[in-house]
């Protein structure tokens, strides 16, 4: 499917966004990098706020749609579905050489205090993710692995407060250490059974 | 004790940094702010970046300061003192309406792929509190509050990075929420005795 001028545009913002942030980001660079010409941008977006959400929006939908692979997997039992993710994006953190970190958590540092519009937006987005990993979870004490008496939709809080800061610091220092230290600890304190 | 126009330059830097982040902050507003003419910033800093070094630096000596008050307490058995740095933390953010966050993990986010000089800043100050939190951890065990099997080291990592995180989810959701639950979690799954 050939993508539109517009489409090149939010997908080129999407990358360098990620790795530049949203008020260091120009919108020269960004035109540039996509091969669209100079004055298409306020044409299609009128706004940077405009295309910046629709940048989260992209990032959103495909990521949403990764943790959904990941996480309504049943050919594994849930707990080992988070560990999957977990340890997957480890791996993909340290290809990308911790340039990245997570989009949302970058853009809701950046963002949140800034415009209501993009913190509703960024909230809606953790808010999905946390159903996801909360419906998992829920699915962990039904089948026997994690302790019943504990509360689903605090864990999945609990477990994206953490992996979002863990992504920080691992950014930070250049490492996967703090990422590999959360999965341990998570699995040998938090999602066990007892 | 009188702040020189330096001291006053880097004082305002750090509520303003805290809540725009570095690039969105504009020099003409922090020489405003400050009541210091135009022009005097790169007498004093040279560039913006050393200026944000600056930054970095107030905050962060004033912080662990803050740090040592709280986990050094000799009055408190040692989980209770990081108890109440948390809880204490979370009136603070409430108070300030969810609109800073973390300093050094906002920076973090914005600065640690563009500048190798802030990556490597932030990562020391990371680091002198992650020592600060395993030093108490330590203590907790030696009280007997805490399982002597964990890793001091590693739980210190968890514990910095579950609060980063749930510090910026409470900004991007403007509640406190996140950071109830994961002072909960914490203490009821992660720093037991068991």
């Amino acid at each position: 499917m050939k993508e539109s001028a517009r489409e090149k545009i939010i997908a080129v913002g999407v990358e360098i966004v990620a790795v530049s942030g949203f008020n260091a980001t120009g919108i020269d660079a960004i035109l540039k990098a996509a091969g669209v010409p100079k004055g298409s941008f306020y044409h299609h977006f009128g706004t940077k706020e405009n295309f910046g959400i629709e940048v989260i929006n992209l990032f959103a939908e495909n990521y949403t749609k990764k943790l959904h692979g990941y996480l309504d997997d049943e050919a594994l039992a849930p707990l080992q579905r988070i560990r999957r993710y977990l340890e997957e994006s480890i791996e993909r953190t340290v290809q990308d050489n911790f340039s990245k970190g997570c989009l949302i958590g970058n853009l809701g540092q950046e963002l949140a205090a800034q415009s209501e519009r993009f913190r509703c937006r960024l909230e809606e987005v953790f808010h999905d993710w946390l159903g996801l990993f909360a419906k998992c979870l829920h699915e962990a004490q039904t089948a026997g692995e994690l302790n019943p008496g504990l509360d689903a939709q605090s864990l999945a809080g609990f477990l994206l407060s953490g992996w979002e800061g863990a992504i920080l610091r691992a950014k930070v220092m250049r490492s996967p250490e703090p990422l590999k230290q959360f999965v341990n600890v998570l699995f040998t304190r938090v999602l066990t059974a007892g």
